[in-house]
């Protein structure tokens, strides 16, 4: 591979930034010259003497010592003596703040595209735009401010919030509601249909889906990801929940507040997920499971149709145990050739005293 | 999160229903005042007076008995004594069948709306309507009141049967075949190319994929799920053979008729699926596995490359054994630690005797 | 299913050709006449007397001597004496470099289609196609050749290479850089978001993604497949490397040249994979994994957060191990309750022992 070094984008900033305003920006204290100028923000090993970096985390240290990077967002100053940095409580909320003031805004002129379709009966709030090649239906209603993508469509009389972004070729289906502030990647699908049939004696009989999803504020769906519709009623996403790409949520389920839904985990139809959960990616929930509040199921774990997993607790594995367990039993699993060659040996061991040679002959019980 | 309770959205119908109508479609009986008027089709824990709910699983009785619901489709009228309802062998059949009759038909009107592109050459059935945005290729046909939604794509010759439905964004490359009544949810794709390349001693060389996929009638295929066409010759996928979300389905696989593929499974090249098979959420079927008729393969399952799956068998884990054979591993494998640990203590009492100071000295054959 | 042996489609040439062309092209020898003439490409049990096929894999020998093949690329004219044949070193590449000749090379029209919309500062090479529905932002370039499908997105200032094609609905976000002769399958989105959030104490603030996605030239990503861009720097995917469809692969991930990424596997964020790498079905590789050149992880295999696998290695399992002992423990679990019925015969052959009543009385020391 060729380095791509040279030719990274940055976040520009035309006239740069000071560690000063940097600092009163993300709540920090200076180390060094508060006068100090950068222009970008570049991680550890890209940055060069113009450029701001961060070190979150602490076994990432030796990078930062070798880091050309003109300064630093640190936790703390002893970490890296006689460097410009930035302290703050969290170097990794810091770098979320200030690349949000920092990064490029860049965003569509208020209006419908040419090359849209927008229904009559649709109703858009003010500052709404909508690209071309997006399809918004009747009796959508988009509030303030949201962009609708090029190739997206938002179906019969579904209702996006404000502020909300539908990236190039998300799909909202009919009814739906998505709540303010929410971000659907590209390719996103909010609404297909459940997947629901019932065996009538000689075919797999649909079930109508007749439900809807709702996203409540501040969801995130990833690229390409699934939320079917409720059967009847509604398939919820709490409000926060983050949802990464490729994530199957079946009809029916709810998820709470706050939730990380990591990449390519699926979760099958009315399934309950509390606050703050995290799933990890691949992890596979079963239909009818109850999760509860602030758990997490560790990366490819399978949980069971109908199981409950409390409140707090990590899961791994396939059926999923608690984490430790999953661990004792890998760690047995690996040492199990071994535990057969030894249980062979007392067999052994057995089988000759049983013929009169014993294995402890020498100072055998029958002398 | 807010009860969304007031706002789910619910199947119109503006006089309602009786009792006695809903009896005659779904061929079942009445229990109570069969002139009963309801107005909508609600899940037991959103349904009130005026809404039908449904008892397919005897497990939720309790929700059942709690429910406001003001009549139910049940399977015997003892379960909910003097609650209305109708008695049929099959709740969720019935409910099916009621829901497909009740639920809103909206469809587009017949046409090529403005802003669709259909080639000259495509042959289009009657009442067959193309969306905005929608692409049809040269030398399609597209069969009688097939509807191919917005931002969809119909490649060069391609076949699409009669009373189809190609959701927003659903793509169908060229020469694949889709039977009649078919559905491709949003995003689906139906007939990108096979992974299949060759190392020539420097790249891995692609062998072009010049085969097909051929969908038979009523089949469906989920949101954002991916069907490969075949090297040469086709891919094929049965007759009322359901494909859920996110499945990837590879080049020259055969799936037989009525089979169901839950979301995120995945099925590698040339492996063959028998008729009415299962394949439950995220199980990975390898290249060239056998499947035979009836089989199942549970959530996360793995089979391997090569092997073969008896008919009506049901297999779980990874690598795939027989369910009840998984189930006995999965228990021991939870006791293992114990095994071990007991295992220790078997090698120290021979360890013990052998030194001549037994486990069991006080009751030891030397007194 | 019936049968659609008939009706599937083959490559077509008008005039078709003789063995002799064929050897000529492949850099084979001809077996019988070489002036026999076929007209079609075709899988063993599908071909007829006028098709060629091949026998690649010497499992499949029985399936060619029943095949109707008029000839067949074969590695040795042992296999299949007194058949027309084409000797060549690998029947498949021979496949690959003839299908590649023969396969139907149809392609748009040069230039803008109607209802695609290219912006004004955007930079075309020549012979560049833009399908009906797709939009290319400013300031992006593409270079020659290049084909844009519909419904395709090109986000603002991104690159694409010369000789790309960008199938139905595909999507590279804003700045993101295609090389040359590289191909997005439909539904592939480059460059949507990094899965990154930082708790701020009441909520998961968004970390925004910055960087780009990168790829070099002769990359194709598969259907539906996505890749997520860098937090800041870059997420790479080398020379060569072939994506299958449904794969995700997060933020700041390295991926080398030619390397295999087979479907539905994930790659968690920053994780580096080397060169010739194949990452089989549904393998999940987790954040800041570094994985040698020419390993192999087998498929729905699990490699946790920051581990190492050696180049060459082969591992298998959830966690992974080394493929022969994912094998040896795959063999004793399924022996495991076997071994537990011994360790009770043993503990019960002491216990008796123990007792006085020793398993082996008959031969007893005691007597």
């Amino acid at each position: 591979m060729k380095s791509g070094q040279k030719s990274h984008p940055r976040p520009r900033a035309a006239a740069g930034f000071t560690l000063a305003e940097l600092a009163l920006a993300v709540g920090g204290r200076v180390v060094g010259d508060e006068r100090l100028r950068l222009t970008g923000v570049r991680a550890l090993s890209d940055a060069g003497p113009s450029d701001l970096s961060f070190l979150a985390d602490e076994r990432r240290l030796g990078e930062a010592r070798a880091s050309r990077a003109g300064a630093l967002l640190v936790r703390s100053e002893a970490v890296l003596p006689g460097r410009p940095a930035v302290v703050v409580g969290s170097p990794m909320l810091a770098l979320a703040v200030w690349l949000d003031r920092f990064a490029p805004k860049d965003r569509p002129r208020a209006g419908i595209a040419a090359g849209a379709r927008v229904h009559r009966t649709a109703r858009l709030g003010a500052g709404v735009s909508v690209a071309a090649g997006a399809t918004v239906e009747a009796g959508v209603r988009v509030g303030a401010r949201s962009m609708i993508g090029p190739g997206a469509y938002v179906g019969p009389e579904a209702e996006i919030g404000a502020d909300c972004v539908l990236h190039a070729n998300a799909v909202v289906q009919w009814r739906c509601r998505v709540g303010s502030r929410c971000v659907l990647h590209p390719g996103a699908v909010v609404g297909s249909d459940g997947f629901g049939y019932v065996w009538d004696g000689t075919r797999h009989r649909k079930v109508p889906q007749v439900g809807i999803v709702r996203l409540e504020d501040d969801v995130e769906v990833g690229a390409n990801s699934t939320i079917d519709r409720a059967t009847l009623g509604e398939t919820l996403v709490g409000r926060g929940t983050k949802i990464d790409n490729l994530v199957q949520v079946g009809h029916n389920v709810v998820i709470g507040e706050d939730a990380l839904v990591c990449g390519q985990a699926g979760i099958a139809g009315s399934t309950r997920i509390g606050n703050r959960v995290t799933l990890a990616g691949q992890a596979g929930i079963a239909d009818h499971v109850t999760i509860g509040d602030g758990a997490i199921a560790t990366a490819q774990s399978g949980i069971g149709t109908g199981s409950t997993v409390a409140a707090g607790a990590v899961v791994s594995g396939m059926p999923a145990a608690p984490h430790r367990e999953f661990l004792r039993r890998a760690a047995w699993l690996a040492r199990l050739p071994e535990l057969a060659r030894r249980l062979e040996e007392v067999e052994r061991r057995l089988a000759e005293a049983g013929r009169g040679g014993s294995a402890w002959s020498s100072e055998s019980p029958k002398s």
